[in-house]
């Protein structure tokens, strides 16, 4: 069995982005369940495509995007996805949608295919912070999000899809008062453990 | 030359306390500075006994005292102590001082010896957050800063000394909702960083 | 015109509900669109039930449901409803579902008709804090505005419906340390210059 | 009996500053103790000047300085001041001491005369949130709350001297995300109430 685990690159004022470094640093083996990682742009639709691609070649049973979600004070798998683009800021292309669909033949939103209570469960196991979440927010992480599950939906039924949002690191932190962080370690140690509950299903 | 580095023990509902945990890790010396490391107790008057003894024995140049400072988002050297217990939960041994003086014959406040801004600067550095507090609370923190104060200024006038707040641990924060943590290596490396400037003076 | 507006009764711990305690505040007409007000109780399902048959009665180009969300810092349009039960605690009549379908022949989620960003700048013109949400959560709140969008699209096809959530009143804070809220009286006029905006469209 | 109430003019970037506003609305009596109202720039020293004037032509019992904490979620009456100046911004004449003694013949800190506990106890009651509070920081609120100690001591011994933090108004935190706010009508409400306390004493 094999999981397509996906980390975005950096964006925004920030050099760092904690879901790639975090990535990385996964064992490349899990309980039995075989680590394919990949990283992703933060840019609207090619990040969907270079999914695509990996999926076609790597042929995995899981995929698990990891994004980072500032603000947050958890590691939070997500619950849904929906068909709508807003950004805030521009993506790394300079692509900044407003109130789009992403595909106009999609669901409004679909739902995860990961047992995300348990993967919180087993996170917090770890004596970290976690809870499930129900928005991934409207920028490229939704769009990723959404985009696996569509593809899911039309072209791959047998592959589990779902999203985790990780916090800022300590070091993003540091001339942002008054937001929380979260270590690189945790992030990682975070991640496996709710890894370990899909290798286990 | 010596710094004496002390740790509380768990207080309220927690089993953990980062100070005294992180206090373990600490190298034994840190650019040339031996560090003499001591436990002290959650409670009212005894943990400055304690410091008075470990001072006679060990004699140090500098004492930091270390503290859990739940909600704080990051690693706050404290600006100053003032005269006065007010204690919103019994300490350790169900003592529960309500706007009372802790010494009739001491200064109001105390301000530390310690050059706080470069030690919160050097925290930075390290990419763990940091600001520089102006209170230690009312209760047995500002407690132990007062007292190791008041004894410096009774007794060891060529001491410096003053104290540092770190946040609750991930471990501490998983029913927490909604706060802020740190994880023990950057309280560690974050300790460090601070006592590596007293060292170098 | 006519608007539908909802508020729910107190839930959990609290013996108060901003939601219909400033529902009831709202002029009953507002730049020529007649208010229609109603308080529903925090049941799922009967809730919906209620709002059935005050359509049936009053007939509404408009509905917007009112709901607490304890902990924002503002008054926030929902953007989109999932067909997605998941109590944390239990509703006004003991009913706790877990992780199930609303309707088992509805969309995923639906969005909302409301133009929800001009909403939200409305109120924020009112010097009122204010951002779009993308989620109303799981419970009673996402169960009603899921509702009422579900009978849009099946009974309804001419109304336009949707739902805001506003923090806590300062008076539920009280106990509360370090969680936000706002005034009756903030409720009132952003609830107010939200539906202007409806109004004059 | 007199009262005497200042608040501060807007600073930093704000066009508004909740205190004087707070101030300007408070009845001219309160169970039968006269309130004289002064406002006071937010300058080091010239506000204190200004203050001092007042007490010798108002001859006042109580003085009560009103300032804005932004980031507080309530109304919060202060325990201490400290001899220390540390400005992270310029006061409005462009003055930005570092680390400064503002009196060197001075106590390190003065507790105020005021009975905080009672007067957090009479906002609460009036269901606004508060708490008594430790620090009131290194800015010019600090200042001017020891400078009217230091007068006191020195040569008003019949004066009872304090100081409360307000929040930020809904309107200052429009364009501030996640930061708390409390409503002008619940800070008057809240002063009011705690002046209330000492009319009775």
């Amino acid at each position: 069995m094999k999981l397509l685990l996906t980390g975005f690159d950096p964006f925004g004022k920030d050099k760092i982005n904690p879901a790639i470094e975090a990535v990385k640093k996964v064992p490349d083996e899990i309980s039995g369940l075989q680590i394919a990682k990949l990283e992703i742009p933060t840019v609207f639709f090619k990040s969907a495509e270079k999914i695509h691609k990996a999926i076609l070649s790597e042929k995995p049973d899981f995929i698990l995007n990891i994004g980072q979600a500032g603000g947050r004070y958890g590691i939070t798998p997500e619950r849904v996805a929906i068909n709508f683009d807003d950004a805030r800021i521009p993506d790394n292309e300079g692509q900044q949608p407003k109130e789009e669909l992403i595909h106009d033949d999609g669901e409004n939103a679909y739902f995860t295919q990961l047992p995300v209570k348990e993967m919180s469960k087993a996170i917090k196991e770890e004596q970290i912070p976690s809870y499930v979440s129900t928005t991934a927010g409207a920028f490229v992480c939704n769009h990723v999000m959404y985009q696996v599950q569509y593809m899911i939906h039309r072209e791959f039924p047998n592959i589990k899809g779902g999203f985790m949002h990780i916090p800022f690191l300590p070091s993003q932190v540091v001339n942002r008062p008054g937001v929380p962080s979260l270590s690189l370690a945790d992030d990682v140690r975070g991640i496996t453990a709710a890894v370990k509950v899909l290798a286990v299903k």
